[in-house]
């Protein structure tokens, strides 16, 4: 039997290992996808104890913890910070199989050298050590990430945002570089109450006075100028439901985009709203193309169903769910829109419903023009949220190896609001290593050096190439 | 090599095996779900041959003989019952890797301690020694469940069922709780002929003339008490083809169900029906909720897709299909207004598309409120019908790991006709023992204990927590 | 470690061994759907290079190619034979995990007896080496087709062809039988532009001026004669997206064909394309019935996406899509119709989206009417195209295990365009002997001589028997 979570950790042969040794682990980390808060980075947010650091803000957790009764008092309520980890310890072993338990026990072996197993038992000799370490080490948000081995984070940042945190990192001479991430689902989502509000704040944080599509477009400019001068490289889209597609033209998007302004988006039919994100994809894709852009297509969340819960947390707090409706005809219709229109940058595609791996595979591998970069046009992205455990990152990657080029992969992001959140990387890597040395031992890869070199790949490399960042 | 079902049968690490032997094997079965007929355990039916036992009623094995052309006569047609047993014999042989074939040889073991390999050479063999065996033990119905080692069963009833059998059970003082389950699926599919007939038996059974929406409330109450007199403590709906949703009022529902009993079903639309369905939810969730029952939720089934084999056989003989629409976004909107309206029991999910396995655990886990109750809201069930097998059983497992928390996953039922299916629990933890006890060897849990205290829950003791049985 | 690709490839158990070597490996091999030019089997086309036998008419190394960002040039375009290989080879390492990777070392070590790892420093060797042998051997297509142990191949024909290149291989005393097959998507697909020329070419084709529904029936029975008399087995049927279904009626039928040729395709809503292919799916079941002929059902490709690429390569070139969305219920529906009016034949359905094994394998079962024939009426087929590689070919062996009788498998056909494909009949079998091989020695089936006999009939016979084929 293998102990827990030695240096063997989900590598199950000496190829695994070695694989992992000798070439995964020593790489430092890109996270070119995530969801850490740019103040918090400028500020070098210190924290005071585990619950901090693993409950304030961790809709994963506070899910697993609901799976198990939890009362909310102990999840998002008043209870004390060491009330709330003692519920997290007291729940931890009925998570068995949860990357939840692995991601805890991970970080409490790196960040402080604690190999406890979480429990109730355990429970405040866990708090204490815990407390003790962030008191001694006296860490801040950029300790966290800088003695994680990072080099370079993409946080996510709304159009309408000036960017003064991001600014404010640059100038302060961080060692690691933290960029912006252009995220501009809100202005797409005109359907929605607030869009008139948004649209206005978008008007002011770039000085043009939004009336119709014209100066959107010419307020989206600024911004996206704005943003591409503090190093952007990538736009992130967050696509709720599915995607869908609709021929657009010019003059029906700017008569619903004024119909949205003037109704707050409670005139917005389905078809409409199709149309419009569709002519704002060809928009943005055109930007995207001229600046080199990578855009990333994160979608098929069914957001908030829970209404009485939403009412009460807000989003992002643990209840979304996957929608599962097919949209490929629809994607495949607004990928070649946006090709026609040469309004398709490299992109990369993260279904979130695992039964869409295969469908989504064969999508990007038609999307993928010959285009003579060495690299992939249209391509998968690695398993995201529901599928960031074992079993989803080896059905993404096998599917991938299946249906495109697994050394062309770009492997692993955390997609994370937590500064404690890259022991991700090692995990996913371990799973890689495993994956490929398993192919090795069998017979199934004859060069140990091309498995090394893939290896490589996607645990750096590939995506370093990929969004052309500099490190 | 293994010897064939041998003690370790699906055991494949010594952790699996004394999981399996101190902890699992050991516990009593609790069936919260299946098709037993009341009337058969009332009267004690007896047996005289294999046949009846295995091929009389099970659409399994029906299923498995046609996918091999098995003439129909010697499956539910006019063979001798030794004819039928030497056919089913003749292409067991055929279905390796198919659950028949373990559930097959697992029952040959149990109730006839007989280890001969089924197939045309020992059918003669096979026939005699359990013809003799059936005609020394004599066992009837209840013997075939008290000697499965079987603490309670729930049958699944209809609302017009005036359970005169569950209370001759009841009062024989029979040493196996018999519980009936409520079944209202006849009077939710107000689009079928033979509404109308169905309608007045239900009225009969419950003294109530019903006419319109108000007095078929009524005569549901009526009948709800007569279910919880009897100590019933869930509902069953079978959905079949997809989960609808159409907010609803009652002056709308009222229209509708006038217009079905008079028009015997054949007036009724589909929105009409999703209208009607969500109505009655509403109105079945709030007594569900105020007797504290579990409502199981079984949907996305395709019944008898083949009309010519329908009108010979009639239903539920091995015809049905996975239905396979996409209906997560209504399940949401269902569950949200039924929450809405305090309508929101404890609810199992069911989906019979191995494909919905992600989309409706998290969906699960979007319902689950944080009350404090130490159990899940609402929680997938297990592996059903067309995933009762060693893939669907696995992926539905680690699929509800990954997502929600193992540690609260209700075990096994066995959805099952056959007074001699009790195996299944067998074949079903030794999957649970296995998938458990790799984990813990492989380094991926560090707690024995724990492992083994979540192999009892999943294998009892959360179902009679959750139910609220006493055992 | 296990040698690269030696004999023991992809077999990881000694009874996975011995079921290959004595039972798979020995048999020869029946190809019942391909897509080889018979005008190249008639001529014995020769070959001068590798780069002609692997990459001028491939569409699956071609999309592996531009999934690594390859230029065109050397995929389609005009670099010289060598350059387009040497691209070839040093792409090679990152395919790792990709059926292709495995498929174009086998097929060098079978066909070249070269067992050079296939990359860039490898890629003159392996060049020279296999023109050298090219040259030596001096085969045409009927020697790779003989020395593969093929004994039978079914082409995919327009019922337009007259079928003069196979009468020539007939007639030529060719020793491998080479069958048509009956393909007639042209005719159903009367929304497409081309419809009125294609219906044109075949009324030349068959001697009968087609004006209407009646007309175009008797052309078509002029053809299925002409494909009969020269020992036609099978028809089969693309079906694009999804399988529609409408109930048809002759009058609507004609009236929507007569509007079809009229407008060549342009004025055919959606519903009028679904009635019609009812329709014709009856007309086409009643001659197969008639003539005993098997239907191949192949559905659920997105074709074409990329409106540029196809514009530049036309179809097959490696631009296709798995659609993906669901038809089980308009499927269950079609098959209901046919069987309703005798015109279901026996059906082999293939899906192309692996998320609906599941799905698919009820359906089939749902129409197996214990006829008595000792084989399914309708059976799931193998693992086709996206599926086509270790992982989509376990999937669908063990859904298919599960959900019907492994035992009645048809097994495995090429699909391909190459003469040079049949080491993935090889690959299939090694895949189908690892996974009996490993449940033998698990326990899990107890008999070696009826595991053994499953996998010839998987093999082999089954098809032989299904098709009705003289071998």
């Amino acid at each position: 039997m293998k102990k827990f979570m030695d240096k063997d950790f989900l590598l199950e042969t000496p190829t695994a290992v070695r694989l992992y040794e000798e070439h995964a682990a020593k790489l430092p980390i890109i996270d070119y996808h995530c969801h850490l808060v740019p103040a918090e980075i400028a500020e070098n947010k210190k924290f005071t104890n585990i619950t901090e650091l693993w409950l304030y803000a961790d809709h994963y957790k506070w899910r697993a913890m609901r799976s198990c009764g939890v009362d909310e008092k102990y999840i998002t309520g008043d209870a004390s910070d060491f009330e709330k980890f003692s519920e997290y310890c007291r729940i931890m072993p009925l998570l068995i199989g949860n990357p939840v338990y692995h991601w805890s026990h991970l970080e409490l072996r790196r960040y402080f050298d604690c190999e406890l197993t979480i429990n109730s038992a355990n429970c405040e000799a866990i708090w204490n050590i815990t407390k003790e370490k962030i008191a001694k080490d006296n860490w801040g948000a950029r300790d966290y990430i800088v003695n994680s081995n990072v080099k370079l984070v993409c946080t996510t940042d709304d159009p309408a945002d000036d960017l003064h945190y991001h600014k404010q990192i640059k100038e302060s001479g961080f060692e690691v570089q933290v960029l912006p991430a252009f995220r501009p689902d809100k202005g797409l989502n005109i359907e929605r109450k607030g869009i008139s509000a948004y649209i206005a704040s978008l008007g002011k944080s770039t000085g043009v006075e939004i009336v119709d599509y014209e100066s959107l477009c010419k307020a989206y400019t600024v911004s996206l100028d704005r943003f591409e001068a503090l190093g952007c490289k990538t736009a992130d889209h967050g696509m709720d439901n599915y995607i869908p597609f609709a021929k657009p033209d010019q003059y029906h998007a700017n008569e619903i985009f004024k119909k949205a302004l003037a109704s707050d988006g409670a005139d917005i039919s389905e078809d409409e709203l199709a149309l419009w994100k569709t002519q704002m994809m060809r928009f943005f894709g055109l930007e995207y193309v001229k600046r080199g852009w990578i855009l990333q297509l994160h979608y098929g969340v069914l957001r908030n169903p829970n209404k009485t819960m939403f009412a009460k947390l807000g989003p992002d707090s643990g209840y979304d769910t996957i929608h599962a409706k097919n949209c490929i005809a629809d994607m495949a219709s607004l990928l070649n829109y946006m090709q026609e229109n040469d309004a398709l940058p490299k992109t990369i595609i993260y279904p979130i419903n695992p039964a869409d791996n295969a469908a989504v595979g064969t999508l990007c591998g038609s999307f993928c023009r010959g285009d003579g970069s060495n690299t992939p046009t249209v391509v998968q992205g690695s398993g995201w949220w529901f599928n960031d455990n074992i079993d989803g990152m080896e059905a993404q990657m096998k599917s991938f190896a299946n249906l495109a080029s697994l050394g062309n992969f770009l492997g692993m992001l955390t997609d994370s609001r937590s500064f404690m959140s890259y022991p991700r990387h090692e995990y996913f890597r371990r799973i890689l290593c495993n994956i490929i040395g398993e192919w090795v031992e069998r017979g199934l890869y004859p060069d140990y050096d091309a498995a090394a070199e893939i290896v490589e790949r996607i645990s750096l490399y590939n995506a370093v190439n990929y969004f052309g960042f500099e490190i």
